[in-house]
């Protein structure tokens, strides 16, 4: 099928007309065409509604204009700046701390930008859709609130209880780039009413507990957990995060044994079975959203594809797509790629054999376009375009560096120089450890990490070495290594820590199971999602460090809460004993909410749980006691999130567990491949269609591959697309048989509304003519 | 199709012989066939493997012997009895203790009952089964070694460091109703393998953390926790449970505070990722056993069938079962089963329309077996027979309590208790509650609850009132507040603690919403595993408990461990200040190993893993630091158990909202329902049947319903059979597709062995002969 360049010169007008341009030529009409469809294509990708598509000239600039990475890269460095103005503001982190006039006015000019980045998108959405559009219109009221409080305290030059700027993580999570947060915030929310639903069944035994307690154990006066309702209720919900646990149970253990049933059966109940059910049904629901994410995605970017199609075609060949519509597309959807790849990914698009992509074929773009083409290299090594000698002497160390035997020794290099770091740092016992000369055990395993790298730095050549993570792993943890020896040898004390990082060698030893394999690779793939789930974490994290800043800064400090049960731990004492003087030290003071850096480690001990009610038993004696509400949110919080967090992997995990099942048979898969194959002439047809346009660059890159062919004296060349598995692949695989019923059910829904909404429709391939697009129908 | 009770007159011999009287007349050759069959299918039904079948007339008997109800409550009672024997050995509970000579001979009686056990199990295995049956051999070992043990207690007069006591756990699990644990403990020990794996991961990450913390912090010498490797290994074991979570920081923390990064990270790694890892692993590998598991029972069962049905069919009619033969099979199977339920159970079994039940209708044997038959009732209330008046007083009883007004208003009355009870508590404070008046409003309410009850058992009638868990429940409720009412009247002092049950009646609200009622309804189906699992975690915490009194009885006592870091838990001091005494306690001597009871609370303190540390660093300064393996060891056990808990809990709850999900169009079911209609001539043949085997009461019952019938003037009866729906069931629903796949897979299998083994057989039905059947097939 060499004959697709003859599709080139079509000079056609296109069968849909664009938004803006109503008179202009038909050159200018198909740039506006391809540049509206490689905006639904965008929107598709990104799953951005259609109903924020651009509707004339004027919004397409300003559609543009906040669609560059560039600007993305604005909003994000202001949403934060904005955030991190709370290292600055009182109570500011020591080092930090900034004038009122300063960070007020910083704040201000932070604002000012949200300003235009927000008119921006009102001149791209218009001011209708700009209202219905709800993140943003919640923007728009916390840059208002937040406008009047930077003013305020500009002209107070005084900063009041200013909790809303907990807020401002809205413009964090409205960055384009924080799309995964938006996800996973989206999903917290999905999945609250059923958590909730759980949580008052927790909440509901924990009331029936506490009055239960109150009434058995109020009676012994040596009991102060129990001695009234409202320490019954508190206790018990402490109990539930198992943080008080032996001791609350200890004063009515030792009057009578039997008062432990009482606690057993509550941890029991509330414990081991409602908090799993919580996990249970936050794993369910969780993993019915993905499903129905993925559906609803699918659908979203199939609808995306059909818009574009019907923008691409034109009158005369209603049937598919040719070249160079398509090419015009891409220039557009991806302006860096280059002619060669366009021109492959419309051949490997296309799989009828005529030169017109149809529908069906379009379909299949977005698994297409990311493939990276690369030729099929002929030489197998690096190395075989060398002489005779220097060929077999790399042949050599090729063979051995794969072979079985020197992997394994290096295992057991790796092994020894463990079990050999262990036993070291045993016999240490303690002293400066630095301050010695170099252990020559040391010098040695690194001159056999060295040796290693060189053989296969050499055997495998550098691009292949590199390019296997596992490798890249073991060069940089080696590099690391030689510079620790070189810290050591040199004395330049700063970069001693290094020397630390040598157990990390150690990890290479997990290359051996299958199962470590599957699991790191899976925590790989799973690296973005959990970075995204920590920002959200983050992201609320900031929200309770402002809130507990504004309330408890400066309320513990050493010695503090003696009213309390939790006084010993806030005590910081001097002893004189003998000659010596022994520091008694609680240490909890630390624990507080003095500047937003405390207050994040505060959260993180919050987080963990175990004896959390120190800390807020610290702060309660300090304050009052409608504290503990602050705590006892923080934790429900955070135990859905954590639980969203756990659901997450363990779905992550089983999916590719069941994955991997399913797929047993099939040999380790490297990502998507994909071959093809591309002959002189039509390379040669392509350049003639580049020349016409007078696209020098293109026409220049493809001269070469004809070139190269020329020099091989080959008539074609084969090209290899290749790009990692993403989840979506995997999922695709996995709802094979469902994700044709939807499509059905899809089209079958659509047909009925283009039915409905004009019956005289005779458009074929079942597309449904955009509202937005009937206006514009008149420039056929 | 009422021409069944036409095939009775069939004396003719079986297709296949019985496996024990070979010149016997065909009368007993066809009752040793029923029996045989019964055997078939009841080990179909245990999963016992068919390995274990009795070969012969002496093991035949013993296999009666060795299975009935008598028999496992003997084998029952001599484990429990050996394991409370525990209590009363030292160090034993003070009230329960007994002399030497008392507990050891009650053990060496327990033990001989044991050795007559086995040797009847030996009896009907044969000596080679009984060698190759795994289990049994090691129970063999354990009952030698514990009665070697046992006389030289009874000979010295003293107890010796007893620490395979542990071992008369196998004495319980190997008894018949302890099928549960046994299948949960071979699901704990197939689930290691990958735990295992996961384990050392984390281990491993945990060494590297040890050193590079060893390394970071040891200089810092007012740093307890990572002075040395061990104390670093040991603290970082313990910091992955977070029980001593801010303390391990506090002191490199008030150091530098960015030395909190590196807890953070470790607390990231391996709580966050990799303990849910962990859980991943398990509940997916959980997942896939329970599927395998579900289809060897099934295949199991299907093998068993096609035994028994080998054994009812006679050569004559080689194409399926007599009803006389059925008749037979079921006296043996199930001896309670009235003459009118086997004929429904074989009607009910017989779809095609031939007096005789194919194979294939015989597949269905274990669902159809366990329905319950009753004739179904023309009258819709209780009180349809009354005279009128009556029953339209009745009747409108039945609509008020039955309308949503009524229940609505209970459920606003239940609140308003509820909310009642809150406040009164909380307006307590503290007091003797119990010396007062019995309050009015808990006669309030107690009497609109009993006019509730009096309405519902009135207007629905006893019978269907109580069918009903809820209403079940509604009524224990209620009559035990009752029953505080009356305690509290008559001042019965020891009874009080029924008026705190009170706030269970709210318990009640929570059938408002479909979701509460799904996740009680799922706990209930849940209660018998849960109490298995439960059941295996007391099992091990006996083991536990054993070795652990073995080596730490006494050694923790107020005061105790003043060496140790963490001595303030177990002071006891009596201070004066002014004139008052002040008794500073720390209790946690209390979690000792002094007897078996304290050495199960303690190790459910232990479970809960808050605060662990002080136990095992108390238990550990008196002692050796070897003794932290005992702690970790358990915490470890603990983790595998409670990990598989979870799992189970995830598994069932998540199987049970898809099932949900996938059936959510049809009805809510009330369990599996069948109807089948007999006619009076069926009764009338069968009676004829019974009567030539001269057995009067079958007749009798049978004659009743021809009664009944004749009296209201009807030609047939409806019956309908009901149970309630298994987790079986719904597996089968479940797996549907993949139940067809097996069964050709399994057949073609044994088809294929059928061929090798014999290739001349030509039995249909693919049924394979037993090799112990071989040997007895002379009798036909």
């Amino acid at each position: 099928d060499g004959g697709s360049y003859d599709v080139i010169n079509d000079a056609s007008s296109p069968a849909a007309g664009d938004c803006c341009a109503q008179q202009s030529s038909a050159r200018h009409n198909w740039e506006m065409n391809y540049q509206e469809a490689a905006i639904y294509l965008q929107e598709g990708e990104n799953n951005d509604k259609f109903f924020t598509h651009p509707k004339n000239a004027k919004a397409l600039a300003a559609y543009l204009f906040a669609h560059n990475h560039l600007f993305y890269l604005m909003e994000l460095s202001t949403a934060l700046l904005l955030l991190l103005l709370s290292l600055c503001e009182a109570p500011a982190v020591p080092m930090l701390r900034l004038g009122i006039f300063v960070h007020a006015t910083l704040e201000l000019f932070a604002l000012i930008v949200v300003v235009f980045e927000l008119s921006m998108k009102m001149r791209w959405l218009g001011f209708q859709t700009f209202i219905r559009h709800k993140r943003t219109m919640v923007k728009t009221c916390v840059l208002f609130v937040q406008f009047i409080e930077a003013i305020v305290v500009l002209v107070r030059q005084t900063s009041h209880v200013r909790i809303t700027r907990a807020l401002r993580c809205i413009f964090l999570v409205d960055c384009r780039y924080c799309g995964g947060v938006r996800r996973n915030l989206r999903q917290i929310f999905q999945s609250l009413p059923p958590f909730i639903d759980i949580l008052l069944l927790l909440l509901f035994f924990m009331v029936i507990f506490a009055i239960l307690g109150f009434y058995l154990f109020s009676p012994n006066h040596s009991d102060p957990y129990f001695n009234t309702l409202e320490n019954s209720l508190v206790n018990l919900f402490v109990l539930l995060t198992t943080s008080n646990f032996p001791d609350v149970m200890m004063p009515s253990y030792a009057r009578n044994p039997w008062s432990c049933v009482f606690f057993i059966v509550y941890l029991s109940i509330e414990l081991y079975f409602i908090m799993n059910l919580l996990l249970a049904v936050v794993f369910d629901t969780f993993n019915d959203i993905e499903k129905r994410k993925f559906k609803s995605l699918l659908l979203h970017k199939r609808t995306a594809i059909q818009h574009a199609y019907r923008l691409l075609i034109t009158k005369q060949r209603p049937s598919g797509i040719s070249f160079k519509h398509f090419e015009g597309l891409l220039r557009f959807y991806k302006p860096r790629m280059c002619a060669r790849e366009r021109y492959l990914t419309f051949k490997a698009l296309n799989q009828s054999h005529t030169p017109l992509v149809s529908l069906k074929d379009f379909y299949n773009f977005y698994e297409v376009v990311g493939l990276k083409w690369k030729a099929k290299r002929n030489r197998e090594h690096w190395f075989d375009d060398l002489p005779r000698t220097a060929f077999l002497i790399f042949k050599g160390i090729n063979i051995l560096v794969k072979s079985h035997v020197f992997q394994y020794t290096m295992y057991t290099v790796v092994a020894v120089n463990g079990i050999w770091i262990l036993v070291e740092t045993f016999m240490l016992q303690g002293g400066n450890f630095f301050s010695r000369n170099v252990p020559w055990s040391y010098i040695v395993f690194l001159t056999i990490y060295g040796v290693e790298l060189l053989l296969k730095t050499t055997g495998l050549g550098p691009v292949e070495y590199l390019s296997s993570g596992w490798n890249l792993f073991d060069f940089s943890v080696t590099l690391f290594a030689f510079l620790g020896l070189m810290a050591l040898a040199f004395n330049m004390e700063p970069f001693y820590f290094i020397v630390v990082l040598r157990p990390l060698q150690l990890l290479r030893l997990f290359k051996l199971k299958k199962r470590y394999r599957n699991v790191l690779d899976t925590m790989f793939e799973l690296f973005p999602r959990m970075a995204s789930l920590g920002l959200t974490l983050l992201i609320f994290y900031y929200c309770f460090a402002i809130v507990g800043m504004e309330f408890f800064a400066g309320v513990v400090y050493p010695n503090c809460c003696n009213t309390s049960t939790v006084a010993d731990s806030y005590r910081l004492v001097n002893h004189t004993v003998g000659n010596k003087t022994v520091v008694e030290e609680g240490y909890y003071y630390l624990n507080n909410f003095d500047n937003i850096l405390n207050s994040f480690v505060t959260l993180f001990e919050l987080t963990v749980v175990n004896d959390w009610y120190i800390i807020m038993e610290g702060v309660t004696s300090q304050t009052t006691h409608w504290s503990r509400l602050y705590f006892m949110i923080f934790y429900i919080v955070t135990m859905v999130v954590m639980t969203i967090i756990v659901a997450f992997i363990l779905d992550a995990f089983v999916f590719r567990m069941n994955y991997t099942r399913k797929n047993q048979d099939s040999e380790e898969d490297n990502g998507i491949v994909l071959e093809k194959e591309i002959s002189k002439e039509e390379v040669v047809g392509i350049i003639e269609l580049y020349k016409r346009s007078s696209a020098a660059t293109e026409t220049a890159q493809l001269q070469k591959i004809v070139l190269q062919m020329d020099k091989y004296g080959q008539m074609s060349t084969v090209f290899l697309g290749r790009r990692s598995r993403t989840k979506s692949d995997l999922s695709m695989k996995m709802y094979e048989e469902e994700i044709q019923e939807w499509y059905e059910e899809h089209s079958r829904k659509e047909e009925s509304q283009t039915q409905l909404q004009e019956p005289t429709s005779a458009s074929n391939n079942s597309l449904k003519p955009l509202s937005l697009r009937q206006r514009s129908q008149t420039v056929i």
